[in-house]
């Protein structure tokens, strides 16, 4: 995970570091609103990448955001193991990612798909996202 | 109450500007933190001011922030009334407002004072508060 | 619409004052991280209740948090029509939320009911959530 | 300006919800973290667009979303006028917006065009920026 | 310190979920507001608990929230040494945390206790700490 | 890093707190939004001090918050070089620090002196900002 407050970047600038950084390949990328001295709000960049990558991600940071500095740490992660199936619905097929550990098993339908069936069909996300639950058991 | 978001301004000219609008006698100014589209982590600015000074306050965040539009509203206010009692500790005199609305009365020691003391007397702020409320029957 | 900033009262106290407001008939309360003057995190209070209901709001926030003043203004409301249906599922019976506005039909499993299956059963809150939508058509 | 607590919806939604409402030509939406009843994070969604357009910006909200009620307000804005100029720098052309209102003149490079200009070039952002300004007088 | 980030899961379900890591004995649960991806608002959910018991509390969250990840790192802590003192007001009788550390000493009212007293006697939860720390010395 | 969650400390005592914190030499300090149990809007404070001021920071944080418990662990940093030029402008002469790191080079106008020409001259700080700008090539 790499860290960096940011206080003299706009937002405007922020979106935009995002999605280079998620086009870089970070696992994650998010912003927490933060205040820092002197009555700044302020955006914390946090960045999950791989331990490897650490020192691309760190030299992008630097030279697309404001910041002169970055501090970083090693976080352990545990992760359910992952597959897709395919569910059809009367809207159209949708993948379901089905994730598990030991006993727990979790399937959610894939936002992307929900999103572009919603579109195509000119109906709410949720009522995709519902069709599709109604298939699983 | 007047309102600007802001996406393409930096923390560090909002914490200025913030100062400014109180040295020109904003009632309050706070900031939110927001999202806005295209991913950017934003501030929204709040202003309270008087009606008769709206035109200014709006010429004030139009000439220091990087806005273009500011959006207003008249809100109510109800308001204690106040007046000041001296209430004298170990450490030394302090201002308590008391604030009165029907029957409900209530006793705040003044920050400033308080923060004042703690610094003199190199103790914490919240002992100095206990000392206060101490002396308040 | 009422509204106070709090600044000098703590989260432990905002806590209690947000129950005390449901209980005493609050359509709904919430509170809003803000960064007020002088580098302080701040609270906004919002209390939603009928304009005939002001006075008696007011004066609840003025006795029971640390504001000297409680802002407020009128808002309109489109609502939903609402009735409630009995969903059957392997679990148990879940109410369900019907709401209708001209053409647009939502129905919501209610929460109470599927976080109290969830404790009976033992079973993750999503899992009786889903077990309710696929009763659904 | 239209807004809704939402506490029983996704981030994922949520983020669906803010492009379809730009899309149907919000003049502006934006989220805002909120804490509701039972220890349930939320989120505040707002809209900005003309009262002409309340009524149809309501049914989408209510359509889209979770929520059972959409409130609403008139907000009074005071706008900059504006016009555009192109500028060139040695990275490519870019327009920079004039806004003006009263003695008050800003120029502000047009976001969209400095970020093709950085992808295209490779370069940071920022240095986009500082390059249009250094062509400002 | 195991750590989520929800992007995923309605603001009701967390909630739910904040409840029951309390209950399973989790040291502390709190919320973080976050901006994730896609214009997604989303929650990080921290949750403090004995590095014994971080299998425990890392299957609870992948069995009762949305993730499919939860990534973990070892803190230390300095905590004050704690015993408890009564005091007796005249609304009754309130237990106080003494903390010490070296000879740094604070006394802090026990929020449940006064939380009882106000109710029952029906006064501001505030009077009622005063009168608390009024007994101190 | 240090850090620990305040839900019992008002937003007048963290701002005091802050001051403190900076005057004692800690490298960054700043406050996060959290929600914690029982409905409770809180503060997390966090710390940026070398490992060796680490003992004294805990006891200044535990001397003047009114948290029971800190917790720390320790971050690597990646830092640029910096040092300053004074770059003069039609306003007045303005610090700029330049930054590197690799073949990476960022040069920021100090905003202490862009702020002070602000007020001197009565002009929006961004105007100030831009004139720095210009004089870089």
């Amino acid at each position: 995970m790499l860290e960096a407050n940011l206080d003299d970047q706009t937002g405007e600038a922020l979106g935009y570091v995002m999605q280079l950084l998620l086009d870089a390949g970070a696992l994650d990328v998010y912003f927490t609103p933060i205040q820092m001295k002197k009555n700044r709000p302020a955006t914390k960049l946090s960045v999950l990448a791989p331990s490897t990558a650490r020192e691309r991600f760190t030299q992008l940071i630097l030279r697309h955001t404001s910041t002169i500095g970055v501090r970083y740490q090693t976080w352990q992660r545990t992760i359910m193991q992952r597959h897709f199936e395919t569910v059809t619905t009367k809207y159209g097929a949708v993948q379901v990612k089905v994730a598990t550990y030991g006993d727990i098993v979790k399937r959610t339908p894939e936002y992307a798909d929900c999103a572009r069936l919603a579109q195509q069909k000119n109906k709410p996300l949720m009522m995709i996202y519902q069709a599709v639950l109604q298939q699983l058991d």
